[in-house]
Parts: structure tokens; sequence; C-alpha cells
């Protein structure tokens, strides 16, 4: 009998392994997973009722609630498609995803209601409308209903069709630093296999770390991001005990954290700095708290003040098209090593059933000497099979058979790759390539300074030459300069890695999602 | 681009999770997992060189060592079927096996040429012969050659073909107690999501429970019995230290935990008593050590005794069928629990992704309140597709689109399974029906019981009566008679399942694999 992987399956796993199990919602929800359960299949009838089935494309903008996580199922176990808008973009860009997405249903959180109704006489294709709402709400005009009412009319027990496990489950966009955003697709089986591969990594981890059933979790990465990063799926399959924490307020979620007993995130690196520094923080035990940082490379100076504070720390390294992840830190290898932060911050050793090559320019293999540094691509069975409706990107992204993630790295004797750069931000100076990144975070680490970015500007002798820009209380161009001479005299850097200028700035120019904005900065410093 | 699910993306996360690794076999072998990957290479570039590929079904008879370890990868990743035969088979089932494989070659340890090559006349098909050895060993004319040797020119860089993941990789049979030896086949897909789905049930385990990194496994279920449970593929996955413990003898076994420090085993029950029981066992400290029984119920006798050594032992639940793991004792139900033995014991909750129902003989669910009794059903991703060359059996073994166990039992509200007993021994008297096991566990724990077997026979009034056989020291009869009262007087037994007859035997008949052989005992009954 075939047995297709489907997301339903997932979702049923969990509901028996712990059907008393509670989803908390900092809305005020609180769910045992058989109340869960139910109400996936209410969305599920709701909106079968209003015609959407397999094929149909379902939108939500949200924070990260319940309700997401009940999209999360619901919609794929239609056979539909679930988009999850990226509700930091700009409205034009959120215009472009949803037609280009061809959304034929939108749920949106009544805070997001200011930036979608503007939209909607631009919105060709006729679409459903859902409010959600913590409160009872009253949907505007033309809105087929509030969701919790939809839910209340809808059907606990739901029958969920069948299909192949190669439907499509989900849809993103992916903003690159050039061009209208991507669409980025994937395949009910394709989820599975990252839900099971993840835990096949995280959950074997010795002691205390990694991911066991008896872990509290709580996302700090949007939903709407690649997935919320695989793990709401994961947690609801091991029946873990599950905390949504809505919108982002650093105050909010240290209080999550304490109340819930909270004992397993993920985030980018500027969240949990944004946790780390908020008022109060000080005062909450964050003692165990297990959290996996990617979206960018882990600096040492946070790593080691979330050290300070006990966080069980490392990174992850995947990315949009990834699903998202490709490696994880060799947290094995922290086994009697005094300091762990080196091996906590490098990218690790790719996960479960991932292949990772680091390859020259014509696709040759380099040397595993954890000098030799190339193109990192990578084969595994979740990655994406390319962009919506763009066969020219998706042929650069599978080139040679193997996706191309963009990033630069070695890979060390042991297997452990280290990503040095992003290959559009290696500077390159003199025939030499410097990484940006690795000159952020040894300035990261020196005192005083809270944010850095480094960037190639152009040069007329050396072709680019790396600019430093801090945020800090006070200068520190001189300290940044001596540790730079430092890591050079160890011959950690390269001598062609001091930099030119450091420049003490007010903010470091970010994305949508949070990251170093480095086409922003390098436009501002040409400028200048 | 399209990923499939092949038994080598097992080995390859293997490797490189932990290439200084050590693999141990009691043959005095000692590999690294960089070492044990180039055999692998090598050994499939051997059997290439004699014409063995895709479609070839190549046949092992062997010890647990490392190199049916070998075997497990080299085998199926050049496309090939691997055929593990039964060596406890009598030699006309053995001939039968590898007729009805047609199997183009053997790789035999000498311990076996005394069984195999009085058959080789009979094997019509033109077959290559491999001689395994711990010693240098010169094959007998008509082989291809010795393992070693043919090793020592093999290609360490051999690059195996690629194939699609439904492609056929494991082959073995499975004797019923009628008709001739049954081959139920597995695919790589299938051998792949077992391994994923078996590592998301145990690794979740908190604690020093379940599967972690850094346990050390020894199989105490020889290879050739359902892939050795499939604890081999996923202890390579891992990267994980393990131990081949060659052929069992208690006192080696007991030898190799002390020395090796093994933390994760699995068995049959007879094998742990043989463990326990064998001269100088209290000398050796089992605390700490996982053993996983499964092949048949967990009598409560041996889990208490397990239990006072310190053993982390539970059971887990399949068959043949099932490649084998449906499900394993809820052991999260564990936590805050004084005496765990009844959660221990009871067959728990599917494992991720295996669906399970009890139905009526119409197919009909049961209701879930841990009374109602049916024969259990199953769906997962990891069922074989049916009997090889056998539309008769698949079709009655997958009747109604679902995997029909054979086993009865029940499900309580919390979703918990609990087997009862095998349907064809069940017990049917007067209209009730007695499990045959429930009887077993509750007389195992009797004072002086060594072995139980209790099988029903014909009355002419009631249908079928109960009759015990015990191994004991000494005359237990009206102990036997009293527990069961007492279970009866607490209404945990129908009155109708006290037992006519307690007969103390010598021995229990066994089946090739260990277990009860209930249609022998029968049968000796009814000539009696």
């Amino acid at each position: 009998m075939d047995y297709p992987l489907v997301i339903g399956e997932l979702l049923k796993t969990g509901l028996r392994a712990n059907p008393y199990q509670r989803i908390s919602d900092a809305g005020g929800a609180e769910l045992t997973y058989a109340q869960f359960g139910a109400r996936v299949h209410r969305l599920g009838s709701a909106l079968a009722r209003l015609g959407l089935g397999e094929g149909a494309v379902v939108a939500v903008m949200d924070y990260d609630s319940h309700r997401y996580l009940e999209c999360f199922f619901a919609i794929p176990m239609l056979g539909a498609t679930l988009h999850t808008v990226n509700v930091r973009l700009s409205p034009e860009q959120v215009l472009y995803t949803i037609t280009h997405a061809q959304d034929d249903a939108i749920l949106v959180h009544e805070d997001f209601l200011p930036l979608l109704l503007p939209l909607l006489p631009r919105i060709t294709r006729p679409v459903h409308l859902i409010l959600l709402s913590d409160k009872p709400a009253t949907p505007p005009q033309g809105f087929a209903g509030a969701y919790e009412a939809l839910l209340a009319a809808g059907d606990p027990a739901f029958v969920f069709p069948t299909f192949p496990e190669t439907t499509r489950a989900t849809l993103f966009y992916t903003t690159g630093t050039t061009g209208d955003p991507k669409g980025v697709t994937y395949s009910h089986r394709q989820l599975v296999l990252h839900t099971l591969g993840v835990i096949a990594c995280f959950a074997p981890i010795p002691g205390r770390g990694g991911i066991k059933a008896d872990d509290v979790y709580m996302p700090l990465t949007p939903l709407f991001h690649v997935h919320g990063w695989g793990f709401p799926l994961i947690a609801t399959m091991l029946g873990m005990r599950q905390v949504y924490p809505g919108r982002y307020e650093p105050q909010k979620l240290l209080h999550l954290i304490a109340t819930h007993g909270v004992t397993f995130s993920h985030c980018v690196p500027a969240v949990l700095g944004m946790v780390l520094g908020a008022a109060g923080s000080e005062a909450v035990n964050l003692a165990g708290w297990k959290v996996i940082i990617g979206g960018s490379a882990l600096p040492e100076g946070l790593a080691r003040a979330a050290l300070m504070r006990g966080i069980d720390i490392h990174a992850g390294y995947g990315m949009s098209e990834t699903c998202p992840v490709l490696t994880i830190a060799d947290m094995a290898a922290t086994q009697g090593t005094e300091d762990t932060t080196f091996i906590r911050i490098a990218t690790g050793k790719p996960i479960p059933l991932v292949d990772l090559r680091v390859v020259d320019p014509d696709m040759n293999d380099l040397p595993h000497d954890g000098i030799a540094t190339g193109e990192v691509v990578a084969r595994a069975p979740w990655l994406t099979d390319g962009y919506s409706h763009n066969p020219i990107g998706t042929a650069d992204l599978w080139r040679g058979g193997w996706l191309h993630t963009g990033d630069v790295g070695n890979i060390s004797p042991d297997g452990t790759l280290r990503i040095t750069d992003r290959l559009k931000d290696v500077i390159k100076s003199g025939g030499e390539w410097i990484s940006s990144l690795e000159l952020e975070s040894l300035i990261s680490a020196v005192a005083g300074v809270a944010e850095v970015a480094v960037v190639g500007v152009p040069d007329p002798v050396w072709g680019e030459r790396p600019v430093v820009l801090v945020v800090a209380q006070h200068d520190v161009g001189k300290a940044v300069q001596a540790a730079v001479q430092s890591a050079i005299a160890a011959g950690r850097l390269s001598k062609w890695a001091a930099p030119d200028r450091v420049l003490r700035v007010a903010a470091i120019p970010k994305t949508s999602v949070g990251k170093i904005d480095k086409k922003a900065i390098r436009a501002r410093l040409a400028q200048a």
C-alpha cells in the first residue's frame, strides 16, 4: 500500500502522543492538543465550505499564534497551498506577493488591516477574506467572516482529502537585495522529511541539549519566515508543550519564558540581543534555555553574553531555499571542551541526509583542509525545487544539479563546515578574499560594541577595501583596530583585513527579516 | 532536483558525523567509521567485479559481525537485494529460501559450511560463493574467494550507482507455523523512513533513556531477523559506537557489555533471560543498560528481574512484515510513576507515522476504551508491500487496505495499545476470549517459574480450555492456580481463565527465532 508522506501524519502523531498536552498563546488561549486537533479539523471544514481545496492558495498575515499553527496544518491538509505572507515587506511588495501567488483567500490579523485594506482594490482576483483576532471582532464589509466564528460553525470530525506527497504545501517569498521577491515552494514530502531529518539531528544530542519530548517550545522566528524554521511542525509532531508569543515585545517574551518555563527557542541574533538587552532581563533566570541562532552568523560576542546567562546557545545554518536547516553546530564535540564558544558559533556539520560540498567556480571539490574556501552547494530531500514562475532564477539556483547557497566557506578534515561569508559580501582586496563576517564576529567581541557591520567599498588600487560600521556608546575605533591587528598577528586574519575606516553610526540598516542590509550600507557609503 | 531516499545516504551521514568513532567485533576487528566506510566501498567494488549489480540477489549467512554490517550497506547500495538467510532454519528450509530468492551469490561464514555445502548440488542456479572468516582461510573449491582477500583487492573509492528509492533493498523469509517460508521484501525508501521514524520516537525520550548519539550499541537480535530490527542502520547513521558479538554465548556477551560499556541493545525475552541467568552474571554491572524487548511480549517477571539489575528495559512491538517497529512502551508516561513495570511491558504507542487501528472482523473500529478487543491493523511508510511471488498471501495480509498483524489487542482512551494475544493463540472458551499471553505474563511472575507457555486444547463442552506448561525446579502447580485465582478476584482475568491443568516440563518448544512454538505444543498435547 502506498503511504504518502503528508503533513496530516505529523499532526496525527502529535495528537496521540500527548492528547492532554497544552498549547498556550500570549493572546490568552490555552488549548490541549485534543482541542487543537479539533480546531484544525474545524478550520479545514470552514475553508472547504468556501470552496478552498486542492490547488487553492490560502494566505496568512498574522503574528506567531496558535491560529497560525492551525493554518500550518489545516491549509496543506486540504491539498491547498499555505502562503505565509511576510508582513514586514513594504505594501507594494506585499501586493506583489499576493498577486504573484494568486491567493484565493487571505486570513489577516486585525493589526494588519491598515496594511491590507488599501491594497484590496488592486487585487484583481476574487479573494476570500477572514479576520483573525484574540477578541470578538466584527469583520470589515466584504469579509467572509471572523476566524473564530467560522471555526465555531465548523466540523471537528471533518475528513481531509488524500493526495500525493509531491503536492505543494507551502509558498513564501524571499527578498533578495535585487529584483522582485522570489516565490519559494515546498511539498508535503519535503516538509515531512525536513521534520524527520531535523529531529534525527537534534534529538540524539546527549544530556539536556537538543530537542527532547519534555521541552517547552516557543518560536522567536516569525512563522512566515521559512515555516518558523520548521520547528512548529517538529514540536507538534513530538507532542511538545508550546507557547506562541504573538507580537515580539521584549518584556512580554521574558515574561512568557519565565511563566511557562520555555526551554527551546530559535531566532536571529538581533532578537536574542533584544531579549538580553531588555530592561529587567537580568532578573529572569534564563539558565537552561536552549536557543538556536540562524538567519545570520552567530557573533562571538553574543554567544559569550548568552553563555554567561546560562543559555545553551549554538548556531544552525540554512536559508529560505533549503526549508531551511542544512547544518547545526557540532554539539557532540563540546563534550570535554572547556571553552565551547568556537564550536557553538561554527556552522557545524550537515544534518542527516544533507549532502554539502565546497566547490570552485567550475564545481570542482575543494580539499577538506579547513582552509580552501569556495561556494557551498547542497543536496537534500527538502530543498526547494526552485522559484515559482521563475525558470531563469531556478536554473541559476540549481546549476550543475546542486543548490547554490551563495555562501562561501571551508570544510575541515573532520567534516565541519565553516561559512566565512556571503559570496556577494566577500571583500576582494588585491586578489585576497577577506571575509566581512569574520571581521564582524571579531569586532562584536570588542568592549562597547553593540552592533557591527563590515562591507567592501570600491578602491582604485586594491579593487575593494573593508570599512567597519559600529553602533557604540563611545568611540571604539582604536580598540577595533587593536583587536584586528591582534588577530592578524595570531594568523587568524590576513594582513589585508585591517579596515581602512571605523565609522560610528546610530543604527545599522536592516532588511525586513532583521539581517544587516549590506546593499543599503554600500549605497550610503557610495553617496557619502 | 530529485533526491531519492536510499541507504547510501544513511552511511554518508554516519561517516561524516563521527569518522574517528569505533566499531568493534568480538572476532577481534577494531575499525574506525572511516575504515568501515572504505571497506563498504571495497566490498561494493568486489561484488561489482563479479557482475553483481542492480537486480542481483546476494545472500549472507553469518553471525552478527562487522562484515554483516558492511553487507547491510554495500549490497543494497549496488542496487542489489540483500537476502539475510535465517541460519537457524532446517537445511530443507534454507534450501527453499535460497532457491525461492533466486540468489546470485552467497556470503557464508565458515561455521555454516556444514549447512550449506551439502545443499549446493541442489542449487541449480549459478551462484558466486564467498567465504567469511575471522582468520585467514582458504575457501573450498568452487568459491569465488575469501571475503577479506576480495576486499583487499577492492577499490575504497568505488562509486556506487544511483537508482530510484523504490528499488528493492532487502529480502528475508518469515516462517509461519504453516506452509513454506514466506519472502518479505523492503525498498530503500522503506528502510530510510523506518530509520528516521524509529529515531524520531526513541531519541527525544528525555534523560538517559531512548537512543542518544553517545550510546554504545550491541545487537542481541540476529541481523538476519528483520534487519536486526533496524537498529544497525540507526546506529550507523548516528555515528554511534558499535559492538558486534558474533555467535551469542552468554559469558561472551557479558564480557562484551562490561568491556565496551554497552548501553543499548535489543532482544527477545529468551536472550535476556539467558544473559541474566548465566553463571557470573551477577558480577557484571548492568545498571544503565537499555534493552528493548520484542519478538514476543515482555513477561512481567523478566521485566522485574531486569529492573532489579538496574536495566532500563521496555517493550517494543512489530513483526517481520513491518520492518519491524510499530510501537514502543510509552516511556514518557513513566515520569512520576513509582512502579513503572506495567508501562514498560505494555505494547505502548505507535511511533511517528504509524497508523494503528483495532477492528472487528468487518474492519469497523472498536472504541478506545481499553476493553474492546479486536485485531490490530496498521499502515506506515515502512510496511512490506507483500510476500514475494505470493499474491494470495499478499492479498490476505493487506485485505481492506490495512496490514493485518494477526495480533489482538485494545486501545485505551489515552491511545496506548495493549496486545493481548495472537489471533490464533486466543483461547476461545464458552464464547469468552481468554488471552494466553496475559496468563503467561501473570504466571511468569510466580516464584520458581523459569519459563511458561499457555495454549488452548480442544474441549467437548467449552470449545477450548487453557493448559499451562511450566519449566520449574519444583512443583509450582498450586502457586500458579493461586496467582490466577487472585487475578480473577481482582477482576484482571475472566473466571474462565483458570487453567484446567498445570504441567511441569523439561523445556518449552521454541521456533527457530526463539519464540514459543504453540503449534508444536498443541500437537504434543493432542498426541498425549
